[in-house]
């Protein structure tokens, strides 16, 4: 350990009392690597404080003493934003203690809730009001608001509620100099310069510690129907998405799957069933909800995927019979990446481009990949309708161990300048963190990095927030 | 003038030539001054360029001579945020050459719109296609969508489709580096890096010059219905505004309006009647619309507002036979500042706080106010569903011609104390300009001062970007 980190640990200790500093290896070690199991980093200490002051009496200590802090939530990034290097030279700063609903309302329709709240937990909260927070991912029981703040998340209900920015209503954080911004106000209206609130949306604790957010909220959900249907390309899945959403607002998720990676769910997850007779080439799982208890949305849908068939848009449809047949069409979309890890080596792309181009670009880019690297199997899920999808590259089945080691850059690299082209996005909802910063690095136009730079260097001039992540 | 801007003119008329720069003081004069003409500037040229090529060449030279540019649409703005300082030390940057509409589409939703098209253009472009763009504002006939973003204005619709920053879904942007940042990509997603979109919205021309934006469209409305109700007070109308919004979705407007105020319109606009038979103390306006042809919003307002009025919480409603009584409605509301302006001498404050608590700051702030200069008239009206009032003072009706000079700072700092220690904003919608940047300095925390000074001088560190507004 070097002086400097001594120094902070002492002072720490001696300022926030033992339990706020952990040291012990053993229980900084679940920590200190990404949970994909990609990153592994290290830190002399885990500071644990409980309080928006303690984070401003931390964020002191690691000025005074220079040593970069690595903020942390649920640890479930995607891009290893909130792994520590692994020289030891930062500190990973856990914000799990500081985990109060400070205040929830349905009249206002707020929540401000510290960034150590588990998305699961404001769910609950939320719903105990008969309101809800609609913003969901798979993380949900261990993911955290301040993570989910600082990347920006997304998720499968974007499509009609929007991304973690479309749904705060304001950020606490302490910034590098100590100082606390407090937008947490709920003014719906402000116009007093720049929005830090925004600024620090998707800024990976580089710019400030998030110590609290304030969550707008919905109506909670009164009725919910869940549909499969199959469809013969990516494209009449969106022709299926734009007849429905022309017609009602009911739908909030929207998912492209490809029969082969239904397939690979079928064969490898136990206890799901193919949910049409027919074989389909692609399929489209969608989600529609009311808030009003006296709308009968499932009788809504039934009648337009009706017509949708009549009109060739689908093969075939399938609505859920009950809660449970609902639950076991999303499992088909949400063990999809389980059953590829099973089924052997895949390399993940979170990528978007403009939602008309990308029916387009799933079926270019697989067969660009699939060319050039011999074997491979490239398939796009996901969220169709937000133009995300998940661009996954499976090796072939006769590759070597070491295939993802010598591989996969080469495969990232063709994935990523497909997407340039397309004017898309090597970072739809995932972030940049560690793992994507050489590649944002080297697509960026040249003005972009240098913006971000001089915000970062304006920011923190000391280079104590979460250095090395997002801002190349 | 000065060299350097003698250079900078002379340079930009060679490059872009002469339709580009404007030096007849007799065509600049119009631009130079507020429109409210409160405050008066001064500039040897008008730079008009009429593509992003164009802006980038400006900057370039702006940077090269140091010579500030200030960015201006169409000059309606209220903070003065768009007007030269009075030395002549700045050049006017005129967006209004940049008016094309690049690309606009139902399918995608989305309007791609250059600075200096107005609103009204873009809103009839939008109509022709089937959709709407639903901000608006009295200014419409003049505003610009370049002005609109950089102040993020708001509006009478607010409280259903958001401000400015809600309908923006990408910004193209001229950098004080000359850089251009593109972010029409028309990505629902996507995490690259700090929002630069997010940044310049609001930024009042002082980070870069927004020369195109990427806009939200909606449905077009396929039937509107516009009500006016007598309530007992701020806290009824907005127990009003609660009672319809939890059993509707139509509200899109809420307007609070004082009998005072509506005695004003009545007495000083001509063809003006009451549209009520009785007294009220207070009045809220409502308009209900639906994108659905099928929707009866008239039958529904009407019941919803007669339950409302069998539970006492509203005294009296009608609701517009047509669309010209309808229009009326509006112009009651719309009319109140130039009823103020003909019967005297009026202190404006554009101000938030939290929607649950303006009724009580309404009472109270106008309480304080006229106890402590006696003789005046304080009162708020507006857009009571945002938590934003337009808190206006009038001069008592023996006030000498100079009241405005010698009581109005006095009077809108004792306003302004009352908004911070309510938790407000001094500036809800229209900005800090100069003509709010003493009382943003006086009033916000030190530490978001500096964070916007390091912001504004990390990218624009020759000061070329309308220096003197926003940030102190």
């Amino acid at each position: 350990m070097m002086e400097a980190e001594a120094q902070l640990i002492a002072q720490a200790e001696k300022q926030l009392g033992p339990r706020a500093v952990v040291t012990d290896p053993k229980e900084i070690e679940p920590w200190v690597s990404d949970w994909r199991g990609r990153v592994h980093g290290a830190s002399p200490a885990m500071l644990a404080p409980a309080s928006t002051e303690e984070v401003v009496a931390i964020v002191k200590l690691a000025a005074e003493h220079r040593v970069p802090l690595v903020p942390q939530g649920g640890n479930t990034g995607m891009a290893a934003g909130a792994t520590p290097p692994a020289d030891g030279s930062a500190v990973l700063l856990s914000m799990r203690r500081m985990n109060r609903i400070r205040s929830i309302s349905a009249e206002n329709r707020l929540a401000v809730a510290e960034a150590g709240v588990i998305l699961a937990t404001l769910h609950d909260a939320a719903h105990d009001i008969g309101m809800r927070f609609p913003l969901t991912i798979g993380s949900r029981g261990s993911c955290t608001i301040g993570g989910l703040t600082s990347t920006n998340a997304g998720g499968t209900q974007v499509l009609k509620f929007g991304m973690m920015r479309s749904l705060t209503a304001g950020v606490e954080a302490v910034l590098p100099d100590g100082s606390v911004h407090s937008g947490l106000s709920g003014l719906k209206k402000d116009n007093r310069g720049y929005s830090l609130d925004q600024l620090l949306i998707g800024a990976e604790g580089t710019l400030g510690v998030i110590t609290a957010v304030a969550l707008r909220l919905v109506p909670a959900v009164a009725s919910r129907v869940v549909a499969w249907t199959g469809v013969e390309s990516p494209m009449k899945a969106l022709d299926l998405l734009r007849f429905l959403e022309a017609r009602t607002n009911a739908v909030e998720g929207f998912e492209l799957v490809p029969e082969d990676s239904l397939q690979l769910v079928l064969k490898h997850i136990p206890g799901t069933r193919p949910p049409l007779s027919g074989a389909h080439p692609w399929h489209a799982l969608v989600e529609a909800t009311s808030a009003d208890g006296g709308a009968d949305v499932a009788a809504e849908l039934e009648q337009l995927l009706g017509a949708a068939l009549e009109q060739g848009i689908i093969g075939d449809a399938v609505i859920a019979a009950n809660e449970a047949q609902a639950e076991a069409f999303w499992k088909l979309r949400d063990e999809i990446s389980e059953a590829e890890r099973i089924e052997g080596q895949t390399l993940a792309h979170d990528v978007s481009v403009a939602v008309a181009d990308m029916p387009r670009f799933i079926n270019e880019a697989k067969a660009e990949v699939e060319r050039k690297f011999p074997g491979v199997i490239a398939s796009g899920f996901g969220h169709l309708g937000d133009g995300n999808i998940h661009f996954h590259v499976r090796a072939a089945s006769h590759a070597a161990p070491d295939w993802y080691e010598r591989e996969g850059a080469a495969i990232t690299h063709m994935v990523d300048d497909l997407v340039t082209a397309a004017g898309g996005s090597i970072s739809a909802e995932h972030g940049i963190g560690q793992l994507k910063l050489a590649e944002f690095e080297r697509l960026a136009p040249p003005g972009r990095i240098h913006a971000l730079q001089a915000i970062k260097h304006a920011l923190d001039p000391l280079g104590i927030m979460n250095p090395g992540k997002l801002v190349p």
